[in-house]
């Protein structure tokens, strides 16, 4: 399925646009933050409150539902949104990345990916095939297509064996196409190699894919490396196509590759965070174990018109959050996602504003001059 | 404060009214059953949501909230109604079952209880005013006097003791208020004798009481035993105050006691059974976790309109759970709770109906073949 993307503004200041595409699911604006829905719950969330923070578009993960509860369930149940009552759109992980989280519980081919399932060892098989059947069965609005990701520690012939695998595995991913409702986007890899980045990019755009995704980042490099593996990529990737980095990042992340060009993000970080009582507000990073914080009968984030700021106090929250209770989730993660839902209206007003990149430029250079790097690591 | 108890039905076919008091916040209707908020949160819930499925009364725990927050912050945050964002009204249980909960770690005297904390071993004592006093600075509406239980194996030495002092307890409570918009509940106990309960009530009835609970029961006994322990309480309280039997119940202990002239109960059980896999529905107990559910696609209880039943199927909430979502514990609690709520409202309808009698003696003959008995524990 064509996405039918369309850009409405450009940054004069950067690379940043501002566009919507459309899928069966609904119109989504970009660039976009997905929030995490690993198991087909965005964790302590109800998909009702996921819609009305504005979220339009979500990640789900193919190598979760294909273990538990399995692909052919959720078909027979009548596919992913109607499974997990969510009205909006779903774009899916391959599996990719998780199988190879497992590391010494995997083996790699060019056939697929032979694997020991986390919750209880069985041993599975993912060929591209499979894993566009999977999404396929599920019938989510976008398709990821499998990939080989390097390791940080990989040498320059392993990088360049998975990516040469990718773009195989791509092709065929492709090929297993059935169904006209779904569309599918291949991932650039290539290690933190500039010239691999542009070689796995071209490669894909040959093959032509309805978008692309950055693969293989936010596995623990610095935000230098980061940012150079994007700069290398994006403009090697079509214009006319939306641009997705998995698995980033921080609220400034998103700032900085916006910048350079990229349209769709996914994080673990503001749902996981929450869960650990770390939130991201207007006044810088709160800790809501922070004992200064018990008789605090202020708002997490005076500038924030979440549900959660809205109507509790820091004390409260603490409160909750240091008794264990399930709420203390469930309204922490309100907020993260809160905040990243303005995040993205900030970035796309700069985009309209022309204001991106010297916004941008400002967090590259507080990013360069940081003591301690933030790269959120992956979730499996 | 008086709460200016109405009874607007009597049902000639049992002892079950129908009525409503009156509290600074809000008008609550009996018989009423309140979910349980021991930390300041009903677990799991957002307080919109119990306020949604039309609950008016909730309880919070003294000792609990005594030891975390305290209740001299909940005091100068602006009390427990604010600190947790509800609305509506609030009775605290007074501690005495908790502590006693702790056996080892408590010593009872005429003067009060002397107890470590559960969280950290920290040493307190409960005396009748200060137990008054966390309930006034926390503003809550009906204050549950300083009791002290029997436990199921005390000899009748202890029991008689035990009610003693309850009464003396009593007496300094109401001395030490200083409160006018709380009501005050005193609690009767006597063990499983009842004579000791009746004298109980009597002398309870005699320092006089905005309302009066049944405590004690919901200790493990069988289901035999509480009734005949209702039954020789019930009628030796005022017709013109709230009853309230305190940790009851399934949903049919809650037909059979409000049959015997009870207007108010709590219980963990729809709480905690829920965020255990164990529901409640008009088709009997499920339990969420089994295998049969995996492929249901119908709702958990087709008869019920809680927002868990109109979105998600059986198979849905059985991945979700199995899966250790947070999401699992939210939909479950609505779900029970809601079924909790409409039990209330069948129990009103059958009052106003005279009905309620032929209802509870069907059930108390269920309950009395029954092979195992369910009767909830009580939650420390």
């Amino acid at each position: 399925m064509n996405l039918n993307f369309i850009i409405h503004n450009n940054d004069p200041s950067s690379k940043g646009r501002v566009g919507q595409f459309t899928t069966a699911h609904g119109v989504i604006e970009t660039p976009a933050f997905m929030p995490v829905g690993t198991q087909a719950t965005v964790k302590a969330m109800d998909p009702q409150e996921v819609g009305d923070m504005g979220y339009r578009l979500i990640l789900a993960n193919t190598y979760h539902l294909f273990l538990r509860p399995g692909h052919e369930t959720i078909k027979r149940l009548g596919g992913l949104h109607k499974f997990m009552a969510w009205p909006g759109a779903i774009l899916t992980d391959s599996g990719g990345f998780q199988v190879f989280s497992l590391k010494g519980l995997c083996q790699v081919s060019d056939e697929g990916v032979r694997f020991a399932s986390h919750l209880d060892g069985a041993r599975s098989m993912i060929t591209p095939e499979l894993c566009v059947r999977i999404q396929e069965d599920m019938g989510v609005d976008i398709i990821m297509a499998l990939d080989q990701m390097a390791f940080p520690d990989d040498g320059p012939e392993k990088v360049a064996k998975a990516l040469e695998r990718t773009t195989h595995w791509a092709e065929r991913c492709l090929s297993a196409r059935t169904r006209e409702d779904s569309a599918m986007f291949g991932i650039v890899q290539g290690g933190f190699d500039p010239h691999l980045r542009r070689e796995s990019a071209h490669k894909l755009v040959a093959l032509g894919f309805d978008g692309y995704a950055i693969g293989g980042l936010s596995v623990g490099e610095s935000k230098q490396t980061m940012r150079a593996m994007i700069e290398a990529t994006a403009p090697a990737l079509p214009e006319s196509k939306p641009r997705y980095l998995m698995g980033v990042g921080t609220p400034d992340d998103l700032v900085v590759a916006a910048s350079m060009g990229v349209d769709m993000f996914d994080c673990v970080m503001p749902t996981r965070n929450a869960r650990n009582g770390s939130l991201f507000t207007s006044g810088g990073k709160v800790n809501i174990r922070n004992a200064s914080h018990a008789e605090d009968e202020g708002p997490l984030d005076p500038e924030c018109h979440c549900p959660t700021c809205q109507r509790f106090s820091r004390a409260y929250l603490r409160h909750i959050f240091m008794a264990g209770e399930i709420l203390a989730m469930r309204l922490l993660t309100m907020h993260n996602l809160a905040f990243y839902a303005k995040r993205m209206e900030m970035i796309k007003d700069a985009i309209r504003n022309n204001s991106l990149g010297a916004w941008a430029l400002e967090l590259s250079n507080e990013m360069d001059n940081a003591v301690v790097d933030e790269t959120p690591f992956r979730n499996i």
